[in-house]
Formats: structure tokens, sequence, C-alpha cells
């Protein structure tokens, strides 16, 4: 395809498509003469998941670089890569977190048996939100962590089934995309389930008049 | 309590405690001679709710003051407080969401049997969610929204039956933070769970050399 058809696909203008093969975030298409290149869909796949890095995710184009560095690496295996580049979409906190909550996390590794790294950015990211909530004065209980982790395993388990595994950098870009881009559908469902139970338990108590 | 001591409880820097009494975001404290005032767990709580929308959610002042507002304003009931402030959580999206992804949203909250507003912010949020998902060839299905929910619904019945009720301004507050400070912990609890899946799923069929 041209370069219109891909901008097209992928939902990325044209001039910022340009953008991003200069920064290099995209190969080169193949030529086709002086001053044209085809695409094909590795390319659309590779915009779109630039675009949910950026806009969704809200990363830097630095951060962007580095998924993608993981992802060009071709010595990586599909699980080294996906392995890899997710750690990549935790975040460094500020401050390294406390003993209490890396301790936390890891008796709860530890009591659901789970292989994720007790030091990787994910358990790092994950104390160090406990830290924020217990410096807000609302410490989260190892029970209702217990809780939480349930749900999400359940969630996790679904999403992971969906993972294809014939094209190692398809599968990485569809694990990755599916990761970043249902973050905003699970906040918005947990929100209107709020709003739901709320007006469930204190709409009798203060009925509209 | 003394300035110092608010700046304590709260983690918020004696610099940033003044700025935000001068923005008017924070409520003075009681005076006590010329230069000095003392200060109570309201103002503690509400340096703890700002700290939460400006880091964890990463809202600008605009839109803290428009959250704040909804709770200073004394005429409504904790519900209507509640919903109001909660509904300020949500972004705007910057293009309306499609029409398709509007009636999955209604069709989701009708077969929940939900009193959420299908017009208001998180419905509309969500609705832009899943076009996001769409527009990077990864639509979600009827079924995978459902799966999404009824996990959501089970992390909301919970956290809504820790609401206090004795204290408005406590209890609104109470909710907010929770809400906010815990989107990080699901978060970060199911990207660990992504990760013990996916090492499951795939160490067999690579294994580390």
């Amino acid at each position: 395809m041209w370069m219109a058809e891909l901008a097209e696909r992928s939902g990325v203008p044209v001039p910022t498509v340009k953008f991003y093969l200069r920064e290099r975030l995209l190969p080169r298409g193949e030529a086709r003469g002086a001053t044209r290149a085809s695409y094909d869909m590795a390319h659309v796949r590779r915009l779109r998941l630039i675009r949910a890095l950026v806009d969704v995710a809200g990363f830097g184009l630095d951060r962007v670089r580095q998924v993608l560095a993981v992802l060009d690496d071709s010595r990586t295996t599909l699980h080294e890569a996906l392995a890899a580049a997710h750690q990549l979409l935790s975040p460094e906190p500020d401050i390294p977190p406390s003993e209490e909550s890396r301790a936390a996390v890891a008796a709860l590794l530890a009591a659901r048996d789970s292989r994720a790294d007790v030091d990787g950015r994910h358990a790092t990211a994950l104390a160090a939100a406990l830290d924020a909530m217990a410096r807000a004065g609302q410490p989260l209980s190892a029970d209702g962590l217990a809780r939480y982790a349930a749900a999400m395993a359940d969630v996790a388990r679904a999403e992971v089934g969906g993972v294809l595994e014939d094209d190692r950098d398809e599968a990485v870009t569809y694990a990755l995309l599916g990761s970043i881009l249902a973050e905003p559908v699970l906040l918005g469902l947990r929100r209107l389930a709020h709003e739901d139970e709320s007006l469930r338990r204190f709409t009798d108590l203060a009925p509209p008049s």
C-alpha cells in the first residue's frame, strides 16, 4: 500500500507518519522508484502501537523507542520480547517503594503461586502504588489486595488466552496493544459500577424530590 | 495543628501547602495571632485529595478546582456530591464516541440492570475507549466487554461497601481518594497477572537455555 492508505488504515495523519519515519520509529517502506515507497500490514501494526503508546499510555518518544527496540531485537523469543516490552509499560516510581509494601507484594505473589518477578518493574510499581494509598491515609489491607488480585487474575487469564503464537511480531504487538487499550475500558467499567452501586446504596437515603 | 505538622501529616511540603492556600484550593486555617494559623484533619484530607488528583490522576489545577467546588457545595447530598465529583474523574473524549460504541455501552448497562447514567461522562469515556480499541484493529466483542464488566462490578461492590456515611465531606473525600489511588494498584495487578500467565503459557514452548 502507498503512504495515503497507510495513514488511513492506521488512523495516523500523513505528516505524523513522515515524522515517525524520520525519527526511525517506523521502518522505511520498500522503495518503488525515486520518491515512492510501499508499505505493508507490519507498518500499520507498528503505527497503531505507537499511537496507543503515545495517546493512551501517555508515553514520550523516548519510552516509545525503548519498547520498539525490544520488539525489533530479533534475538529474543516471543515470551522474552513480550516480557521485556511489557515491563517497560510500568512506570519507574519516583521514590523507591517501602519495605512493607515490597513485602506485601512478595507475600501476595507467593500466596497466588505466581511466577511473576518479585523484583521486576510491575511488582515495584505495585508496591509504590500501595505506598501512595498508605500515605493518603487509606492503606489497603492484605485482604483487599488479595481480592483485587483475584479479580485481575480472572481478567488476565481470559486476555492472554487470546494471544496468537504464529507470528512473533504480530503476537507481541497484539498483546501490548491489548494491554494498553483495555486499561481505560477497565477503569471506565469500574467507574460505571461505582456509579451504579452508589445509586443503589444511597438513593434510598436521599430520594430525589 | 500548625503548618509544619499539616505538611508532615499530608506529605505535602510547606511551600506547596502555601501555594495551595494562595490558590484557594485549601481553606485558610483558624487565625492564631497575626502570622500563625491552626489546621485540622479536614485540611489534611483536602491536601491528600489534591495530591492524589495531581500526582496519580494527572489533573491540572483547573480540574482539581472543579472537583473541590463540587465538594464545597454544601447544598448537595452525599450521593449528589459523590456522583458529581466522580463524573469529573472521567476525561472528556477529544472525539465524540461512535454510535456503535454508545450502543454497546447502553446494551451492557441494560443487560446488567445498571442505574448508571447512559449519557454520563463515565459511559461516554467508556464508549471512546471502545472506539480506540476498534481503531487499533482490536475491537472488543460484546462477550469480552461483559466479562470485563462482571470483573469490575465485583471490585466496585467490595469498594463501595467501605464508604462511611456519617460525615459527608469525609465520605466523599474517602471515596474519591479510593477511586483514584486504587487505579494504579489494579493496573499493576493486571500486569503482574499477565506476566504470570505469559510465563506459564510460553515458557514450555521456549525453555530458557
